[in-house]
């Protein structure tokens, strides 16, 4: 029987059965692999950490997405970084007054292969005029591009080395860069890492790096199955950010009613719930 | 390397390192395995599956007792069903209006190995005046005991094979009984099995037979970090149950601060929020 | 990581880092699956079962093929049932005196990946004009070809089922047929199952068969690293088998010599001592 | 399930499912752990390391103390170095000649241990007069000791990190100082760790450090199933060894008649055998 097998901590495992192995190897960037396991479908694996599983990467691209999204009150540019399984960008699309979507993911092979492997991710986001597809360095990107982004989606591996190249994406001298292309009012939503109280370090390095280039972060967590775990994302801006669990209900709720935005696998609860959690994770946050 | 597997579902499977076996038996009802593993403190072990692991058994348990007791305008006498860790009762002792928890756990010799093992998990319950521990089949308690609790608490073994002795307890004939020893305005608290979107089948069966017995019930989910999962609980009573979030978290909040209920792992936030479940498990509820 | 799950036994289980899975898929006839393990290379998998692996598949061809050969005083036509990955051919045609090689594998598919994929498995024999492939049914082979053979040497998949339709090929009516296409003084060596003294039952099996065809049946055993156990065969005929160790020391020896015959991994010495085995599973041998 | 991990190589792993935890924890000197799995019975760990499981410790047993044994032509007094679980002296008293067997273990408890869990693997030897058992530093034995061993039996724990301090009894000094305290002809005969072609480098430095103190070494291997290896051993001593496989069979058949020595598990033929390695193995020897 041929397992995938990934640690969920320093001391547990989890070991997933796989029925075929799609695709293996290794782009100029990073090691890949596509497999279809038996209980989550195709599983998009990048440098030996899974990124999503058909079963539930709606849950994640849409907690990645909606809570940004609908916090801000009129998105028309939005920047994803990385994402090139296409699920993010098309969950961006659903907000019909988002003008352009900047793609900016470095690993044009990558990118193919998810067009050719998984290509109902992106679903119609591929053949939306407004995506902007920018297969390149994001610093280079941030270099050429003028300012003028509202919402700004982090969809980048997560960490475990900080010292590696990776973990430049959430350093301080980035954030303080891409701060400088935002739109006043302007929200960056970023996946965080899991959120499991004994085991913060990932979780806290980054919301200790947002804080140093704006002045609000806030995080959140869903349970995305397939990674079994409770899954971090922080929300950042310099504009005050409303997060009391009734107020957001509210916003949520009217604001994808008027935008008529579909949230099909989580829905405006669940994503509000999502920024209640749990004392013992709270009082691992400094502030 | 000592390890304990456990299936988290059809495919995937769980590994934890083992630092130590403290115990491992079988009494007269069930086999016993309290172990210390290397991320999650001392776990107890019930014929294969992991009940409760201290660095988190706090949350399990929070989350089981306290959203029926907030929600019950004056809880007086609560019956936890099992429960042998003594943390349940721990839990429900911290009301200040309960005046009598009777709790009817079948199995002495788990139970006084708990007491030994694990003591601080009971607490000072063990020792509260409140407590009256009944070791005894539930059925015989049922029978014995005359009408009158406002709170029952089931915190038995979850069930994977619906035609197992131990699935009686989740069954028809006997939640009928129980809803006839309940006071009006009674809440029934279970443990209901992961809420995983597509391997609900366990928590389907336990609301679809609770709807059998009782007008109203709730489902809401706790992220127990070291169970991998979602984890499902069931509220179900005669009276009806307002559990929009926002009333919740009022609710949970003021009758917190009117008792001087500590709820010190998830608090009323999180415990309300847990009511708020994603539209990808909600779609599998009949009503 | 990827990891290739095999069971050892009722109870113990061998799992496999891998590196690449070079391809996995179904043919008409079976499930074939080839990845490259961290220390044993190249691993051909059917139906779940390790078939051999770069690293020690020539010890598993040697004693395959070598003890029949070696004893036969003038080996010409040799049958290999099965065979595909084309190493028992290679070992074979080591023997100057073969003048040919009839190998009848049903599976094309397999055969063709192979090829394609450790072609140095096979090394000259694919072009060796003494290879008389043939891709059928080995009963079909049997019906239409005429008697004639000296060796035949089943390198057929094992068989954990006796149910299954594989079985047959170790069944009594199918060695009563294959007897009957043997040349006076010829012998049958046969892959028979791991020799684990407390779990027998496979190689007892094949054992009682064979002797229910043929007089004479001896089984021996080699140690293949990648198989984590000792692998059993047997060697049948109806001419006399002298197998004491100091007999088979000399004649393989000598024999060798004498065709200038290289067994490279394992040598005549290595090859007579197979022969010796240890009481722990002698005393399970009837006769 | 309850599982024992452990690594076979760099790459691969072997899991034993446990049916029950016997004893584990700490002595003075070493971690210990045992268990019942379902396929080898009552399985000793020390250090991490799987020593003996009771399916098949007299293959491992008879494989180390026998083919010294026999061929010294009349050993009386025997040296064993550790040995606690009682089986290598069980092994040794089989020999009527042997007048006193000296049994140094450093580590009592573990000693004890072993009496009470697993008595039977000393069987008789723990009340045959003829055994002195030591409880104490090897070193300082040989300090108090005066000369006089006929056979030496090494049955130490297999070293992983030659820089640990129980590498120390495998190493040149340790030798040199053992083989001042041996009589002429005398024979040492020592576990040498697995016997796998690509990954001998453990059982290679025995060897060569055996070399450096003993004018003649030899190895052999025998397959423990448990230990899913062939497993390596040693034997050294100042005077010639003659292990021609022909030699040795006629010479191990005698000497066990003549000494009415039984060998139940493997028997002359398989301990001679054991010396026939095959050239993948060979070919690493340097002598």
């Amino acid at each position: 029987m041929l397992e995938y097998t990934q640690h969920a901590n320093a001391g547990d495992q989890v070991r997933r059965e796989i029925e075929e192995v799609l695709a293996q190897g290794r782009t100029r960037f990073q090691e890949y692999l596509f497999f279809r396991s038996r209980m989550h479908g195709v599983c998009v694996v990048l440098d030996g950490d899974i990124q999503s599983c058909a079963s539930d990467e709606a849950i994640y691209h849409e907690a990645l997405v909606h809570p940004a999204l609908l916090l801000h009150p009129d998105p028309k540019r939005v920047l994803i970084m990385g994402g090139g399984e296409g699920a993010t960008a098309r969950e961006v699309l659903r907000h019909p007054g988002v003008e352009e979507v900047v793609m900016v993911d470095i690993d044009e092979e990558f990118v193919s292969l998810c067009r050719e492997l998984i290509p109902d991710w992106g679903g119609n986001a591929w053949e939306d005029p407004r995506l902007r597809l920018q297969l390149q360095d994001i610093n280079v990107h941030l270099d050429e591009e003028g300012p003028g982004y509202d919402v700004v989606i982090g969809d980048l591996i997560d960490i475990h080395d900080w010292d590696s190249p990776a973990a430049e994406l959430y350093g301080k001298a980035f954030y303080q860069r891409l701060a400088q292309r935002l739109n006043p009012g302007a929200l960056l939503a970023t996946q965080a890492g899991p959120l499991v109280p004994n085991d913060l370090h990932g979780h806290l390095a980054i919301r200790h790096t947002l804080y140093e280039s704006f002045e609000h972060v806030r995080s959140y967590g869903v349970v995305v199955p397939s990674f079994y775990h409770l899954w971090g994302f922080a929300l950042a801006s310099n504009a005050p950010l409303d997060t009391a669990p009734a107020v957001l209900y509210r916003r949520f709720d009217e604001t994808a009613r008027a935008r008529q935005v579909e949230i099909p696998m989580t829905g405006p609860e669940a994503l509000a719930a999502a920024f209640a959690l749990p004392h013992a994770i709270l009082r691992s946050f400094e502030r």
